[in-house]
């Protein structure tokens, strides 16, 4: 499992204000208003129930094309790319996300249509990006819809996209209308298709529901500390980064950015503006670019590491002494990943010292129960903030002018 | 050629102090102690010698792979990726970056060594990613580095790297020692491995060099103003955001933040710790994510719509009306560039009745110029930030004490 390390001072926290964070969710989770809290243990049996599609799916596709953008997208990358290196054999998932054209024809020119089972996910039913896409494979690959084995619906209960499934006897899987888009990575949207494509989903629900529960039974107290310390702090210091050593938490940092950013960025209940900004880095790489802003720039950020302790790629560094560059010989005969490890610490040290709020997150080893646990995590740390930032942590009000200013622009043309 | 429209109100700035940031320029330009200003004009002629090379390397190699991290790989992943899909028969490159060993053994995976040149780039010679990767490829693929034409080495004058290229003779390529690794792309450091992949490098030099030009002749003014404006309202807008509609800008955005961040990321005379935060954002996939938070939370953000208004792609929504999904037959008929253009213009004018400072960058098209003008453009914004700043825009030190620490791990456990 995790283990968490907070390295700045909570010790000046009110702990009344702790009290009321942890008492919030509780209400929150009890009222069943929002609905992410018992995910993790009812899709268990959700992911129990799929295995006869399973098999079907088996017979007939080795590639998994997904139809969303956004809360229908982002968390099953997150997965995905984590979890694929362990599950070599997962078939190949082909996401099918922005309304960039280059974008679509390249993802296009990998789908072998007859192999092929597509998964149209979204949450309200009318994402136009989503709903042009899957217009545009229907047409390119002469997929008929009716009775279509092959087309699969993710959407709200009662939505246009479910309307249609029924109207074409497709199969659908719902969204729980108390589960937002961005929380909603545990339910069908993230579970239907990955646990398809052959992850061990039930294992990554096990370790979330774990985590979970020793939230509820405060055993976490370092995630409700965290969360008062960002929302104490929020004022001087507006920006919170991940910085994560490997290359695999590229997609998790963006589900990150999403969750944290759309969940906060919102009028409080006095109307006044509040949120905080996050950035997702990657560790060594963005040592060579950001770290120098975080270590004599202003001091507005926090900082969270996050490293796996243990690697199963055991990739040596050679024990070749080149002739002049013999400077670098200082990390020969360790593996890549104790020199990745060590440029963690490193850094998370140089940071410290430049006086910035930093915490760590050591994986001990990467696995689907960390997964699980770390997505439980960053949605209670969300949760945890919005209660004391005082605002709807769960809706998205500030996108919708833009959408209507999008339509406007099409209905204008209409003689 | 792409047109410039700052929204925000550049009335109000002091033109002494946009005179100033000119002629601070023109002062580094002319007193040669920052290199990058020729990089238009100077690699013209090394864009052109490398003919011969080309013709060799053509014969011999399908893939070219570059060992290098941070200014010696984002820039050159920033072309690669804008030009790859009207470069179709480039060559393949793969990049060594990161000392994730998972990573590393994914991109081992897919060099064939026979066919694969190597090129090795770091401006100081010693950087301990890139020589550890090198020193596995000569391990794994049991090359043979003495007299070798598959190594190529990029680097400065002088450093243990190209000493080591000498002592074997390789064939090596200098940076400019007054060119800092952020600022190398259009040194030998990019346009090395990018012409020799085979894309139209004089074209870009082109397009960078007559940008500069119209700077030099004072008919680039919103850059100055722009950069004047960012600076004036540091304290209040200490983040400025990328959003650029195509996946294709998802590697410039991270040469950008590269850029922005470690160039103004200091301390300046009187040792105040100064600098903004760069973000780079995707659309239309983060108006999904990103996006609330901008329209409704803190107004600390400027934003950037960055986009293409004509596509080689044609690629259309169909007109395809499905029963219950009408409501999306809005873009029906239309191109998906069309598509992602006007969601582009209906986010810009939704985050600008937010009250947030906004411009826009509109590329006419695609092109190898337009993508030279644009790295001008942002080298030039961040040295007259630099300048506004009263910083030294171009050193990092920053970042030398957690190689320090890193360097002291492994000393003490040598008996």
């Amino acid at each position: 499992m995790p283990q968490y390390t907070n390295h700045f001072n909570t010790k000046t926290l009110d702990p009344h204000t702790l009290e009321q964070g942890y008492e919030a969710l509780k209400r929150e989770a009890l009222s069943q208003e929002v609905g992410y809290y018992t995910l993790a243990a009812d899709s268990q049996l959700l992911v129990e129930g799929l295995a006869p599609l399973s098999e079907e799916i088996e017979r007939h596709y080795h590639t998994i094309a997904v139809i969303g953008i956004g809360g229908s997208s982002l968390g099953i990358k997150a997965i995905d790319r984590l979890l694929r290196s362990k599950t070599p054999n997962a078939k190949k998932i082909i996401y099918l996300e922005n309304s960039d054209p280059v974008s679509i024809l390249s993802e296009m020119s990998q789908i072998d249509p007859r192999r092929t089972l597509f998964m149209v996910i979204s949450k309200s039913g009318g994402t136009v990006e989503t709903l042009s896409i899957f217009k545009r494979l229907i047409v390119s690959f002469d997929l008929k819809v009716e009775h279509s084995k092959q087309i699969i619906v993710i959407s709200d209960e009662g939505s246009i996209l479910s309307k249609f499934a029924d109207e074409n006897t497709l199969r659908r899987f719902v969204i729980p209308a108390n589960v937002g888009g961005r929380f909603s990575v545990l339910s069908a949207v993230g579970m239907v298709p990955l646990t398809l494509a052959g992850f061990d989903t039930m294992a990554l629900l096990k370790g979330a529901d774990g985590f979970l529960n020793r939230f509820w039974n405060r055993e976490e107290e370092h995630l409700i500390q965290k969360a008062s310390y960002y929302i104490s702090n929020a004022q001087s210091m507006p920006i919170n980064v991940l910085f994560a050593y490997s290359d695999l938490f590229e997609e998790f940092g963006k589900w990150i950015v999403q969750l944290w950013g759309e969940s906060l960025g919102k009028r409080n209940r006095q109307g006044e503006r509040v949120g905080l900004t996050p950035i997702s880095l990657i560790g060594s790489v963005d040592q060579h670019s950001f770290l120098q802003l975080i270590v004599e720039g202003p001091l507005n950020k926090s900082v969270t590491f996050m490293h796996i302790n243990h690697s199963e790629e055991a990739l040596m560094i050679p024990e070749l002494s080149l002739k002049h560059l013999e400077k670098s010989d200082f990390v020969n005969g360790i593996s890549f990943n104790e020199l990745i490890n060590a440029q963690c610490q490193a850094t998370m040290q140089s940071v410290l010292q430049s006086g910035t709020s930093v915490d760590e997150i050591a994986w001990e080893r990467l696995d689907e129960g960390s997964v699980g646990e770390m997505i439980l995590y960053y949605e209670l740390l969300t949760s945890l903030a919005g209660v004391l930032l005082q605002i709807n942590t769960y809706d998205q009000p500030g996108v919708e002018l833009g959408k209507q200013i999008l339509a406007g622009y099409f209905e204008k043309q209409i003689p």
